[in-house]
């Protein structure tokens, strides 16, 4: 399996990873347009864009969308996120040329009709509504926003109701100018399909596109100390904490990642042990290192009782300190190697090895070998690991978020204090 | 690609379906212990033995079984439904004999410690606590009730707290001699693993295992009608309802899942184009067959606003009624080509493969062909479908549950007259 690259004089980015024996193919096009492409007047209106995609085209109804794609037994999504919106479509192979004209379709050819706009406000509405009632969701929206406060990086990506109200025909289609030009797409296909043929696919249908002037160029994002807290009356107390770590261009990422996978990646990690296992105060806890362009958060959520909060919040500072102490050799080993075998399976998923592709490109410009990827994770230290949790234990900034029975989490003031001790 | 079924002396039996190329094995065991094979006062204990199995064995503590799978990159899980307890894990394929050691350990040797038993039972209260703020679960905890009032398929899986607070050891030690027997066990595996290998394996870790007496038959499970709601300040109303259809084992299986999805399977279907894409009222929507041994459910839900659930109900009526007006050929050949096609795209992975060998051998004591498969679903016609959606229309149960903002919802009088007029 290897990966091809091939660029289209208008810019666009055309990368393909045949798997030989699928019968299906994996095919999207990742648009660096996401939420903290949003000036604060426009939040939410990328996601919005996202869904009149599906609304309609010069020549498509969205019903036809839909029937073209279901009729050959194909699924379409899209998703928007802090830094993209993907759009994409998993299909039998044979039918590898129809994904790429419907994505060609309602990329270029959306008209956003008003009476639409006007339907598909209200479905973004309950799906706010939806995220609002998910604690385990709309958590995470507000510890974003605690950790990028008053940035476009922080805000959320559905937008707050107030805009989803208003936006028009107009502020989508200046949305589209801004961002959507094809240097700024990467069409990525992996399984049953060659780069030959995904190139004249991506000729035919996107070729003609022209590019756009080129956006503003986004502002770097800035870590920022805090807290929010909700109270809720609700069965759990949500706790969640946010630190800044490496950027996805960063060299220390990988560090940064095993270091996460050993405080909380998985049941042999240091919280699930001490704080599930060995007492019992939570089902859910886990630590990840999340990447932007410019900037990381790796953040550590449990959900607990509010009786128990305080200690599960206690605890969970002890155990970023004791990382430092006494993180060990076998520690990070499995780290390694729970970080390179779940490389290696998830990418036995088409959908997986093009979402892959787009972002490394996205990010590098260029898709590493997977053997190159690999001997970086493996020349990850334990001194490396060791010097992190202790720069990780030790800077001086920490987003804190809660919401639910939480009245006991201890103040933002406290923790600090406890994990400067 | 091909199934390869073996069974040991003491009836435990042994699928294997070698994916080629394949760097990882995904293997299992699923155990016929779900939750309707709870007695009342049982129910949450085959949940909560699925949790202590990961608690330590004779030679292994929690964390050395953690650690064992995650020194090398593998993945281990566990879930319980109704009609089973699966334990699986996914590895690299030269780690494939120490996932089925731990396997067979957790499962044979488990000791449910007293002080693990305690700690455990808080993190299954905290399990509970989760499902209870997450509406568009629970909600369908509550449908399953009121669709199998008074019976064990009817129960929840986690069980009621005050049964959490009160297994004792011998509780557990009791439900494992009634249902933990190797005739109940199949050991299912798929991805670069062969079948001698497996079998192999198998013999090995768990050949020497007796057979228990018989469990008692489980009892039918028989449908009822009625309804749920329960007022709730939440943004959305999750709406749901239920009708009995096919069990697995029924002709109609087919039929009953390519008439749930034109109804409400993807974004062509009825209930998301009238509903959803022409009027907005909801972000989630959707129809689905699911079936039992011996009884199947098809489900309807959809959230929405306190102000326009009435709406909603309502025309969700009316669009059971129009399927049976206007159900076309289109449709159908629509709903073969989903369910084929994301049978073929879903079986390109090793976890999915072996769920399936182990669910097929679970209801038919064998694994079709996917041609066979393939030929069954080609032979539902559209005659087929509309008979089935008018018998569907018109049966003379339902149950209905709802979860909100929902004082608005018409009473199930009001709906079953809506439907029958």
């Amino acid at each position: 399996m290897s990966v091809e690259i091939h660029t289209l004089s208008n810019g666009l980015r055309v990368a393909t990873e045949e798997m030989p024996g699928l019968q299906s193919v994996s095919v999207g096009v990742w648009v660096s347009a996401g939420g903290r492409h949003e000036r604060i007047e426009q939040n939410g209106i990328a996601h919005f864009l996202e869904h009149m995609a599906f609304k309609g085209t010069k020549t498509r109804s969205a019903l036809a969308i839909a029937e073209a794609i279901e009729d050959v037994g194909g699924y379409i999504n899209a998703y928007t996120s802090r830094e993209v919106t993907a759009y994409y479509v998993r299909l039998l192979k044979d039918d590898v040329g129809l994904g790429v004209d419907i994505l060609a379709d309602i990329l270029q050819n959306s008209i956003l009709d008003p009476r639409e706009i006007e339907i598909e406000r209200g479905v973004i509405l309950q799906e706010i509504g939806q995220t609002n009632d998910t604690p385990d969701d709309i958590v995470f929206d507000w510890l974003q926003e605690t950790a990028y406060r008053d940035q476009a990086l922080g805000r959320s990506i559905l937008g707050p109701s107030d805009n989803v109200s208003r936006f028009s025909q107009e502020n989508l289609s200046q949305f589209i100018a801004e961002h959507y030009s094809p240097d700024r797409m990467i069409l990525a296909a992996a399984g049953g399909v060659s780069h030959d043929e995904m190139v004249k696919l991506a000729e035919a249908a996107f070729g003609h596109m022209e590019r756009h002037p080129a956006a503003e160029p986004e502002t770097l994002a800035t870590f920022t100390s805090g807290e929010f807290r909700k109270l809720k009356d609700l069965e759990q107390a949500h706790f969640t904490m946010a630190f800044e770590s490496p950027s996805y261009r960063d060299d220390d990422i990988y560090t940064a990642q095993i270091y996460a996978i050993a405080l909380g990646g998985g049941m042999s990690s240091r919280l699930f042990q001490e704080i599930r296992e060995k007492r019992g105060l939570c089902y859910s806890i886990f630590a990840q290192a999340g990447a932007f362009a410019d900037t990381g958060l790796t953040t550590i959520y449990a959900g607990t009782s509010g009786s128990d909060v305080a200690d599960l919040a206690n605890l969970t500072i002890d155990e970023l300190k004791r990382a430092v102490q006494d993180m060990s050799e076998a520690e990070v080993n499995r780290a390694r190697a729970q970080m390179k075998a779940g490389m290696l399976m998830g990418l036995e998923s088409a959908s997986n090895r093009a979402e892959r592709l787009a972002r490394m490109i996205q990010v590098w410009d260029k898709v590493p070998d997977l053997e190159e990827t690999v001997r970086r994770i493996d020349a990850v230290s334990l001194e490396n690991v060791r010097e992190y949790a202790e720069k990780f234990a030790s800077q001086a900034q920490m987003a804190l978020t809660c919401y639910g029975p939480v009245s006991d989490v201890p103040t933002h003031h406290d923790l600090e204090h406890r994990r400067a001790a």
